[in-house]
């Protein structure tokens, strides 16, 4: 593990773990956060080097959980454009938009980031097979990691999802099972035979270290925007991991004094076919309670209950944030607005934070000089299906 | 212009123009060559600045065809990972292998270097609307960054070109035709169109800057490497133009100082079904001829005659390297190859690197210590036909 890194703590009742072992969720039942010596990383560490080193997320290495770079499995994620959109911008009336494009991640997504520092760490604390359930970017990234580590990956996907994935997962020769039933389904499969098999699980947020690797977005967005963090942030929620992710990356930069207290107002996207979030937060409830009859052609976001619900709600509520569903049929069309402003072909997933943004703008809860990041979290060639369906010319007269 | 860029020169005759405005090819009609001021370049940067700057190609702007940089259109192209890949290098019993991943390009290919290059140029010089013929993947670049730009792009490829490819394109708002040919039918219905149409004409070499563009994967190569350069070059060639463009790049190096006189040996592949270049190596020639009855999944190498013909050719014999025909069959089982051992998704022309490798092994024409690069020029997300093909397992029992 990271020479700083101290323990794990319960997100929820704080009770502490030891951080050289393999772990998954706390006693208690809730996610694990790892927790670092800040103070000794402060006094080491100058915010400065890191544009010295490799454009990558493992330019953070002293905050992420590996001690020993060996069995770091990097395939070049992270540290992605985060680019001023001025030509959409403009087209909206909105003069400080950026999209930050994870469609550049290894693996076509912002899953890479996770699945880096998950498998490295677990492999470096012994483990050599791993299982998870995916709506088809974790599973794509997992089998692509395993493969580069030489380990085994089994990854349980429904069976409606994209073609795209399936390839791939393939290709990197990992053991498929698809399953009839929603990612969920996939999660309890898993549970049910992963001690007979030898499985490490690495679902999301149950075990510890996919937080890790994704709140290198948030120290991302921070040292791109040369310290000072954006006005607004937008991100398609499913398990919610990224945005807690770069919650608790938002936290630990403070304590470094690398940043200040400034937090972007965060606002979750999901889908009306699948808005457990959007609903408890209208709500102003702490939990959500599992959506019924979860139906979306957007794969990531099909995500009826998540074992982080309340850390997501209390990153809404703490950084006066919101949360905002969006129908299947707008954010296709956000999608194309966005592919046609921007040369960015966004997984519906980043075309659903342009459809966000739209009603957000309509209702005045921003404003048009604020300083808004949409994340664009995946790339649109892994969607075809999803994708094709609304695009009439080329079905039609063209293709 | 880039203040060192002084002229263009007919990369035959020598014959030189003004770089200061439009043009295509040169009156013998052969691609021209962007010439900068590099004695003024060696006097005012230093090779050490550029790990200061943006992890992009434009890091190595002043070797790059823009003055004023509001001009640029930029969606992060460049700076891919230069990976090591010891777990598919150990299988093969190759100590130093190395892929080069242009697929974490935006629209998911090294196309888009030359597209960023060409068209910042044009905008920069006064063109506004942009026509090209495309196997594909310089289709979707040209629309995407035309789309950022907010300037008009018709693209012209093959009916049969792959779905991502037209869904891109159509995302991106470009204007697509859909021609019953091959790319070079569709370079000849430009051809006939643009000057009535008012297009300027953004064919690979016969416009002199997205070789420019291209060039930048061997500055990166060398700045990757330490300023030292592999052994050996493994390039899936088409129209040829990053490898000439690497040729270039390379006596630019050596003329500033930055690296030595040491060359890789550039090895160009083909498939079997469109070989035109391997044939002429073969036979010793300096240009080659039309190869009929082009076929092959791989429609990036369905290229059967390419104006820069000489200049590949050229490249192979000045570095004492070879040319490789490899069968579709084996592009693609050396697709799953590389996908299995290290995480890469290949587009079929990467995977036809590695079967070239193996070609080049069996005849111990390398040797396993040498330090070798495959680039893998694309993402394999983008031929979902060609990949699906021979993919049982997802075909009949899992999907
Ligand atoms: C492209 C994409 N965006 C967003 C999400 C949701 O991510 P999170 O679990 O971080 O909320 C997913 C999850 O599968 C995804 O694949
Ligand atoms: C993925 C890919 N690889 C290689 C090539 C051939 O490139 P070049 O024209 O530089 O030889 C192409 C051209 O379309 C391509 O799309």
């Amino acid at each position: 593990m990271s020479r700083f890194l101290t323990h794990l703590e319960c997100s929820k009742t704080g009770e502490t773990y030891d951080a050289g072992t393999l772990h998954n969720v706390s006693e208690a039942g809730y996610p694990l956060f790892a927790r670092y010596d800040l103070e000794s990383i402060k006094n080491s560490v100058d915010k400065s080097v890191f544009k010295e080193r490799n454009p990558i997320m493992w330019r953070y290495r002293e905050l992420l959980p590996v001690n020993d770079m060996k069995y770091c499995i990097s395939l070049g994620e992270g540290f992605t454009p985060l680019r001023k959109v001025d030509t959409l911008g403009g087209k909206l009336g909105i003069s400080n938009l950026f999209i930050k494009d994870e469609s550049l991640n290894p693996t076509g997504s912002f899953k890479a980031r996770g699945i880096s520092a998950a498998i490295s760490a677990a492999l470096e604390r012994g483990a050599r097979e791993f299982a998870m359930p995916s709506a088809g970017n974790a599973a794509g990234a997992l089998a692509a990691y395993a493969a580069d580590a030489g380990v085994s990956a089994h990854v349980f996907m429904p069976k409606d999802t994209p073609l795209a994935f399936k390839l791939e997962c393939e290709y990197y020769g990992a053991e498929m099972e698809l399953i009839d039933g929603l990612i969920t389904d996939c999660g309890q499969i898993i549970q049910k035979r992963k001690e007979k098999e030898g499985w490490y699980e690495i679902s999301t947020l149950k075990e510890p270290y996919r937080l890790e690797g994704k709140k290198t977005m948030g120290f991302e967005l921070a040292e791109q925007f040369e310290w000072e963090l954006p006005d607004v942030v937008i991100y398609p929620t499913g398990g919610g991991t990224g945005l807690i992710g770069m919650w608790k990356a938002f936290d630990e930069m403070e304590k470094l004094g690398w940043i200040g207290s400034k937090r972007p107002r965060m606002v979750s996207v999901q889908t009306e076919g699948c808005a457990p979030i959007v609903k408890a937060f209208n709500n102003n409830m702490k939990t959500a309670e599992p959506w019924q009859n979860a139906s979306t052609v957007v794969s990531g976001l099909r995500v009826p209950s998540a074992i982080g619900d309340f850390l997501i709600l209390e990153a809404l509520y703490e950084s006066e944030g919101t949360a905002v569903a969006v129908s299947d049929e707008e954010l296709i069309d956000y999608s194309k607005v966005m592919a046609a402003h921007t040369g960015i072909f966004p997984a519906p997933e980043g075309g659903a934070t342009l459809a966000a943004l739209m009603k957000l703008k309509e209702k005045q809860w921003i404003k048009d000089d604020e300083k808004i990041v949409l994340f664009n979290t995946g790339s649109g060639f892994k969607y075809m299906e999803a994708l094709n369906r609304n695009t009439k010319t080329v079905n039609a007269a063209k293709a």
